[in-house]
């Protein structure tokens, strides 16, 4: 068994199993800590609740409260092995909503026969918390899913796997677009691979400013184009009205190229064939769609982003889900909408154009990091992250009119 | 306000609202720690869980979560307030499972609109957690939600109401009779109450010897007796081949009243009518069926319960429900059977018969406590609650074939 195996394993079962556990928040010492936390005095919350549900926000855990919900159908790389194995990703997910946002996050694995009855389990559960983080769900199922709960939930319903990686990847791209000179209205745009991830980066991408038109969607098939009968709902919407039917039709002239679809899938020979100063986000994850370094052999005019730690400009989710639920959270938004995830998005970039803090220089082992080619995205422990993007989430969703506080604590997160 | 309504308002919301909250058990301090707990390392013990699901209690935390879970149809003595009324409750619950047993613990609020979908949303997400405490559920449905529960789920599923109070009454019950020379098999008992705690209470007396012809079971009604056409299918069990009708009827000769209906219901002049050496558990809550001071009054022969902390013998779930989920989750039962029932009954008197320590009467504020008509329960307080029920419950689930793990540690607990 290799090191780093043996090292995850023993991390998750020693000295206890798991990652996460669930502690008091109040006293329970004495018979009166127990009298008040329970029978009788637990009577007096309920009686409150029940006469005005907004007042478990203020005598419940809810407002604080984030499940984090799976079936197992899309793990990580892994594919469909079932809630139950899903389990240590989303326990990992709720040690990241703690950890960088100070959420309490417990995770929920449903077992299910219909997409329906996973969405009602879901819904039943929903007023337990102040927030519901889906996760690893397939497409097309996942579409479906999260506008059905977003209906029928008065919380706020995120697909992480959808937004989180669409809001870190716009950020990261608009930066690169300005490095490189370039604007998203008159990029030409290729997105290998047609799943939730790649849906949710374009339509972000195209609130951002860039044309439907100018974007070229490929699945197993090829290119996604008006001519074709196999399409999904999903697929549909990126139909384009072209003759190009290959990845090499397509990159011809291209700007920007964004990979979400497997190892090693994007040729060298295919990089040479996109426009000047292009970009490459190429994030299949462990193994990108090209690896940096050929990639940088090929293109030296290349701003190029992957989903590795272990290269500059990781697309990571944990830049956002922590923090844009950390502002949702604040102002008890009823949902989590695009004026608020472009907040994120302009957040994001706003905290790469800061000074690099020296903790975060230590802790990724340089000397310095810069906004430039290298660092067109911050680093995940970058501790301005949650202040920054949850204060630009939460007024986001005061100006639209889905928070429930209308206005910002004095002095709130600075 | 009253002062104590306003403490218990405060204890809930001051300085953060609600009683629970999650937190980090593996450390994540490190760009090494992170990549443990998440992508990439997380992938191994999604892999082994996904070969063999017994894994999930070795890699993750479900072996020591419960979910507490409720539709909030029967809070308290409050009513049906509906489900997230209910929170405060069962987050009450949460935080005595750990403060008591070091269970972590997370209430599900759930809503539903046919009885069926509640049993389909708790299975739905039934293996997330290693045991269901179902809660505040009202009768009949309760009955057959939790039946359906135990078909469908792998994990203990128990309803506290029910078996909860089931089992601190009959050891209680057990120990008076002791007192009193008398025996439950020869014991005519009266039940005031047909409600979910009523029917639990007579069905484990009757596991332990009480004579299901010697019951008299009350509703609204009256008596329920076999000619009568209006009793749903659990009271139906109670139904006594009788021609008794009245409460004083049945009362009169009577060695044994078990209260779980409402306040005052039990004059003094039907108490007169009651055999030699009473037992009377007046268990309505705060208001017992008749005010104890009263009750010995007009019988000096009297053994008394209430549900009270504020007289002596109170019947109290805590004194179970924590310790019955810590020994069956300590074999990984797969249930929470009759044998475990009967053995953590034992267990109890086990430690009501234990010399008190120093700390509990403390706690008390007593000088000395010891087994008598004052002491037929012991103190929620009590710290050899924990290992003497739970040791004898994992046992009973090994013996009774149950269990997961096939031994009990050595030194177990001690």
């Amino acid at each position: 068994m290799s090191d780093f195996r043996q090292q995850a394993l023993d991390y998750h079962s020693k000295p206890t199993p798991g990652k996460i556990k669930v502690e008091l928040s109040k006293p329970a010492n004495s018979v009166k800590d127990l009298a008040l936390a329970y029978s009788p005095g637990v009577a007096e919350p309920v009686r409150e609740i029940a006469e005005d549900p907004d007042l478990a926000y203020q005598y419940t855990a809810k407002g604080n409260m984030v499940a984090v919900i799976s079936n197992g159908t899309a793990i990580l790389g892994l594919g469909n092995l079932g809630p139950l194995a899903s389990k240590p990703v989303m326990e990992g997910k709720a040690l990241l909503f703690k950890h960088f946002a100070g959420i309490d996050s417990i995770d929920i694995e449903v077992k299910h026969r219909t997409t329906e009855e996973f969405i009602n389990t879901v819904a039943n559960i929903a007023d337990t918390f102040g927030g519901i983080n889906l996760e690893d769900i397939k497409a097309p199922e996942c579409f479906e899913i999260e506008e059905a709960l977003i209906q029928r939930c008065k919380v706020p319903v995120f697909h992480d796997d959808q937004h989180g990686t669409a809001i870190v990847t716009a950020a990261g791209m608009l930066n690169a677009l300005e490095i490189q000179g370039k604007n998203l209205r008159d990029s030409i745009i290729v997105c290998l691979g047609a799943g939730a991830a790649a849906v949710a980066c374009m339509e972000l991408l195209i609130k951002c400013g860039a044309q439907r038109e100018k974007i070229y969607m490929l699945d197993r098939k090829g290119v996604i184009h008006t001519r074709r009968d196999d399409l999904t709902p999903h697929k549909m919407l990126f139909a384009n009205n072209t003759d190009k039917r290959t990845l090499d039709d397509v990159m011809n002239g291209a700007d920007i190229f964004v990979g979400v679809s497997g190892p090693d899938l994007l040729p060298p020979e295919t990089l040479q064939l996109m426009a000047p100063n292009p970009i490459v986000f190429a994030c299949s994850n462990p193994d990108p769609e090209i690896k940096p370094e050929l990639a940088h052999e090929v293109r030296d005019d290349l701003i190029m982003a992957t989903g590795r730690s272990d290269y500059p400009n990781q697309v990571n989710n944990v830049l956002c889900f922590p923090f844009i639920f950390r502002g949702a959270l604040d102002v008890r938004a009823s949902a989590i909408n695009d004026e608020m995830k472009v907040a994120a998005v302009e957040a994001i970039r706003k905290v790469s154009k800061m000074p690099v803090p020296e903790e975060v220089l230590a802790a990724s082992h340089t000397d310095s990091l810069s906004f430039g080619k290298d660092y067109i995205i911050p680093k995940p422990m970058d501790p301005r992250l949650c202040a920054t993007i949850a204060k630009a989430v939460a007024q986001a969703a005061i100006d639209s009119g889905v928070a429930k506080l209308e206005t910002l604590p004095d002095g709130y997160m600075e």
